[in-house]
């Protein structure tokens, strides 16, 4: 976890406190569970509530861990210096280690996946509302970095929009895989436990129970949950590279927001960086990094081994921060967007009419010009554009080879934006639901 | 593509005269709809229909392509040869490669999605037939490698069954993911083509239309498609894992099956290798190196670049023939596995019973014996296993102190196997939705 | 391994006929060693030697190998047809599969290094010649994707020069890592061999004995060779990334060769895309993706287990023959590059003078102006330049508040390009070891 | 960085005290070449080294950060309030926040480069103690996880110290790699700064100056870097494989060490856990993910975008801190390692002679019987051990066409164990230099 790259909210997932109130929770139901099968008294179990409101001291948790060095036993031990070791006496039963942690994990990763699925809401409207704003905003597309035909900056926005709600999809598939929970023992067999217990914790926890797990939930859920959060990075990583492009001098057709109070450059006004879009790019791959660990923590030994414990405890804090940062920042750079439509037009422009002449070709062939004839009329006139900085439509119209096949508002029609824009609607309808 | 990990069924999808069919069917149809339209003659589009049975010439086209340098106008010009000139010269009007190519990548990978998905049935098939087979086959169930408490071969194969189960789930997405198609033009505009063109081609073809495309479909499909394909191949070594694990030398709880003929050594009778899923352990790692390349292609240079398009000349193929080649091969690991129930029991009685050293001490506290005192006595038995080799249970016959607490019928429970079966129908339901 | 991505001297090396002459002067030379020490006849190790210049027969050894189920015993089966049985009866005695497999590996990557090395060098010639040809062309550097200060094209070039030579020293340390070879028998102990047969046959092909083997030689060296073809293909990425940025339309400072009979489209002049550089920045990423799993083939079990072999049968060819590919297209790239000195100095002006604008703050500072009144001073004409299109040098000769601290001859030098470009002989200096 | 997987001695590389203290000494010594070559008063030079003993406020510093959004004017603020405005005046003259920040990263590998150099010492001097003292502990080599012919856990120690001590050789090579410095300005050029500055502050530092920079190093010596730390990871992940391995219940050759305090399972002593190398496990795949970030961070726009730089904030650090905690970890557990020289002979001879099966099958056809025969014979013994549990020796001695061939000497002599480590010696020498 770095610092600067992260929100309280989804930092505080992470925080040792987070994670002990879950281990007391599982524990509390636990007892419930088991006092409604008569295994333990319900006395006992009502008791374990009676910390309901503590907040557990971490540092005390701590300091007896260093003496009995293993985690969850420092927690019950803390746990009974509030309840009493004598109602506490029942806390635990039959339950491994792993049945808290795996569970509490898995809960984690359910909250980090609510938070991750609240930043895309958020991030899904700062995107929809800048396409409609921009919806009739025509600029160049441009396929190899080289200009093609017209588009509008709406249909920017709206593909990452539609980018971004499949990855919210993703995501929602990637928090139901991970909502498990286990409580079946040490070798995943209920030997100790009965499965009831599992599915009371389970159903309180807003957790499914796990159908058949080992001494751990098994790792393939946890493999595809990263893989998902990988494929968002990337997304994140597309987007940046779009306004990392648009806001290079020679292009300029948006910037992210400078607010007055930031100094760019104040004796170099064009010196304005991109520098939300590039450390966005650089989080996506910090992101990403988890996902080949993830995967290669599925082939545990027999029934469990504790390989796969020390990668998550980097990747399960690491990645979801980082994104849930990367998609807050990328939001607020979408919001407040910059958008030059003049610079859109100019740069549209630069080859003055030249992005045309694939139309103009076609015009001319289906007036029956044949198709060489068609080439090497639109070539002559390209070339004076290319060459010589003349205007497209000026020459084609003073050209009378072509304006013996086409009549000037023909040629003009050909030069009309609108022929390139008038599906958009569609596509926004597509996009969005609506027009 | 390594041929000797290869399945034909497979390979054919990424075959050249694949390929070229889709290319005719997306042209033929997209003739189809533009005549509909009104746009181009029907007699032209019906036309294109005289090449349904053609199989195109593979050497022919790339011919033309060495002339050309394009591969769908080598291909346009060889489909003129079969249906003439000038029924062709319809054929691709106001389409773009890439509404080729792309469609077409993507019915390769729904079709190879649709192979992978009935392997995963075969191996479905075969975990649940051994999984019942073994439902009560009693083995030591290992955490780190080491005994723990006793669990059961049906187990084992219940939870792979479980897993791959989640993973054909998953592949199920993947496949949707990438049912897509588009036909929108040079930047996805569908400026030079009319968007009923696209759904009708992806209608006849089992797509759904990309409700926003730029030339190229997004990359964000792929990666899902790729990152689901290396989550598989994770749970493929994980079985891997432990099927290798079994035949060790010193554990020989199972082995791949060795056919009459096969020679292992026939002097060495031990010397039989689990080369299947050591070779299942490299393929995983194979598939899995498709995972980030395929997200690197997400971010493209605003309506496309072509960075992404080498990347999947290798990895389309590759990963799909690699992990289709993997499940079949692990299916056939399943089917035919050799198991050695004797020597389950065997490696369990190791340690002469001591497995269930925690059981007898919680016996002995709930049969009021004081936590330190049952330590105490558990241990010096358990000692006695440890460094005589003496039987667990006969010590603790013979231990007055615990038989002052524990009656021998008592004792003799304590060392049921049932104790720790009773919950496997419990499981079996889960799992396999039945008892 | 990708057709079209591919050279014939590169695929060669991995070719079966490669491989069977590689294991064919394996089995003489340790025959011959053999001989030496007095284990088999001299004859004997003499008459392996008439297959000397056979070409085997590839098919006829898969024949065998259908039946014998093993590649090295097709192999000497068939070597036996050459030699005849009875002079064939000592060759491989003694030895492991694997002693000749791993050995012969070896020298497959060996021999691809050294056409990696030539390719190294192709490139670096391509570079350095480009470097002193526009030693001098002035263009902007830019940070961000935005203007900073001049630099030079040759410094470009001499930057990537330096670059890929670090590289060609990376990649003779990884052809160090992997030229040994082992033949030590079934686990590394020389028990059935003696090691001076090792040694011979090492000598005789060029390799180091391996130091320590196991079955096999330590795969930590292919892991590092592995990963030095990911750092030079990401090198690759780099100076491809420049070229496409190079080429934008809206920059275009350089191009990609086309050559005359090449369409890019004729009709549009501006449309010629950089598909061969956006093709290497694919191809970077999959040579890169040989890296991790050429690392996950480190930990072996025990003095070998064979997940390696299959991950190799992949990543050996595909990495080098795509490495080898990129490299090539690359040197070809650079040496017909395109470059546009003139747009280079359009792009520098089009903020007119507005990047020397640091450089006149400095100098104010230095005549004596407040730091915020020098401030003001720049602002305000910069301003004017940003947003009126003014020239700057011409607004701040008619500042009269700038006049009174700098002189016009001042003002004027702090546009002297050469102030950017005093040091680079120095650089070439450094990179080349020449002015 | 992992709190419970940091060693204090390189977390303290990364913290903001040594940051700043290496920020502080770079422009110290950049300001006593700017004396030495007139640029600014020897006077102001030499007062910067009145802040030599100051411990920087960190807390300060992020003060004042706060404010000026810019960490190196932040901190050349808070230097100022040390050493006084006037003197501080010509503090970074003409350098670019780069020029440190880059310059101080390579630093801090260097230090943790050095660091891990010295674990690596630790780590090669336990693997070489343990090698000696187990040169000739006899155990049973195995591929595939099945046992094959003896070889000693000395060699076994010895191919483990070979790795690290090739791992070493790399280390010192990524040192060098990433142990240079710049001080070239905004773009590389040394506009504002003489060269003799960078050269003079990296002697200072122990560093070389880049022969060409741009704003940046060039980021293909850290993907080296990270690469080389990679391998390294890989190799850990193979010697904590073997032990993992090696501890298993059935086959307990070896045992990380249980000191007398630490509670195991005290009731079941067969339950020590090999936590350690399974832990080192995963941090070995901690440390490798850092490895394609690393080398995507490479391709930069132009001189330089800033994608990079929240990469390395993550990697920097938690690579470096967990490879040389995993260092020390993996020492330690050599050390310590507990091994089993009876249960290794117990594993070899579960079989009971079989392992020399195919010494026999060798002696039997030198002795003139045919290979067919030979077989048979080996084959019908070998039976009677693998299914009856009988001794293969035994047998041997007792079938009288075995006997025909062989005197029982010549029988006993295939059984003697000094075959197999009669090259130890020369292995040893070849590993260590020595006998």
């Amino acid at each position: 976890m770095i610092p600067r790259y992260a929100r309280p909210e989804m930092t505080q997932v992470w925080e040792p406190a987070t994670k002990f109130r879950i281990w007391y929770e599982i524990e509390a139901h636990a007892c419930d569970a088991m006092a409604e099968l008569g295994v333990i008294p319900k006395a006992n179990a009502e008791a374990v509530w009676k910390a309901r409101d503590v907040e557990f001291d971490v540092a005390r948790i701590d300091e007896i861990e260093a003496v009995t060095k293993h985690d969850v036993i420092a927690f019950l031990t803390h746990l009974a210096e509030h309840i009493g070791a004598d109602d506490a006496r029942f806390v635990h039963q039959g339950m491994t280690s792993s049945d808290v942690l795996d569970t509490t994990f898995n809960l984690q990763l359910v909250r980090a996946a609510d938070i991750l699925l609240a930043d895309m809401d958020k991030l899904l409207a700062a995107l929809k509302k800048r396409a409609y704003e921009h919806k009739d905003t025509v600029r160049i597309g441009r396929s190899h970095g080289i200009h093609a035909e017209p588009t509008t900056m709406g249909l920017t926005f709206a593909r990452f929009y539609a980018e971004m709600d499949r990855n919210k999809n993703r995501l929602e598939k990637a928090r139901w895989e991970i909502a498990t929970g286990a409580i079946s023992g040490a070798v995943g067999t209920f030997a100790n436990i009965d499965p009831f217990v599992e599915e009371h914790v389970c159903a309180q926890l807003g957790l499914r129970p796990e159908p058949i797990s080992t001494q751990v939930i098994p790792r393939d859920r946890h493999a595809m949950f990263f893989a998902t959060l990988g494929v968002i990075a990337s997304s994140i990583e597309n987007v940046a590279t779009e306004i990392r492009h648009m806001q290079r001098t020679e292009v300029l057709e948006a910037e992210e927001f400078f607010s007055a109070g930031q100094k760019g450059s104040s004796a170099m006004p064009h010196k304005r960086n991109p520098v939300l879009t590039e450390n966005l790019t650089g989080l996506a791959r910090l992101v990403r990094m988890a996902v080949v660990p993830a995967m290669e923590n599925v082939a545990l030994w027999h029934e469990r081994d504790i390989s796969h414990s020390s990668v998550e405890r980097g990747i399960g804090p690491d990645a979801t921060i980082t994104l849930d940062f990367a998609l807050n920042r990328l939001a607020g750079v979408i919001e407040k967007l910059v958008v030059y439509p003049d610079n859109m037009l100019a740069n549209m422009n630069k080859f003055r009419g030249l992005v045309m002449s694939q139309r103009v070709l076609l015009a001319l062939t289906q007036a029956g010009v044949s198709r060489e004839d068609a080439y090497r009329l639109v070539q002559r006139n390209a070339m004076k554009v290319w060459e010589q900085g003349k205007d497209f439509k000026t020459e084609l119209l003073a050209d009378p080879e072509v304006t013996a096949a086409l009549t000037p508002a023909e040629i003009e029609e050909k030069f009309d934006l609108g022929y390139h824009t008038k599906h958009v609607d569609t596509i926004f309808r597509r996009v969005f639901g609506e027009g």
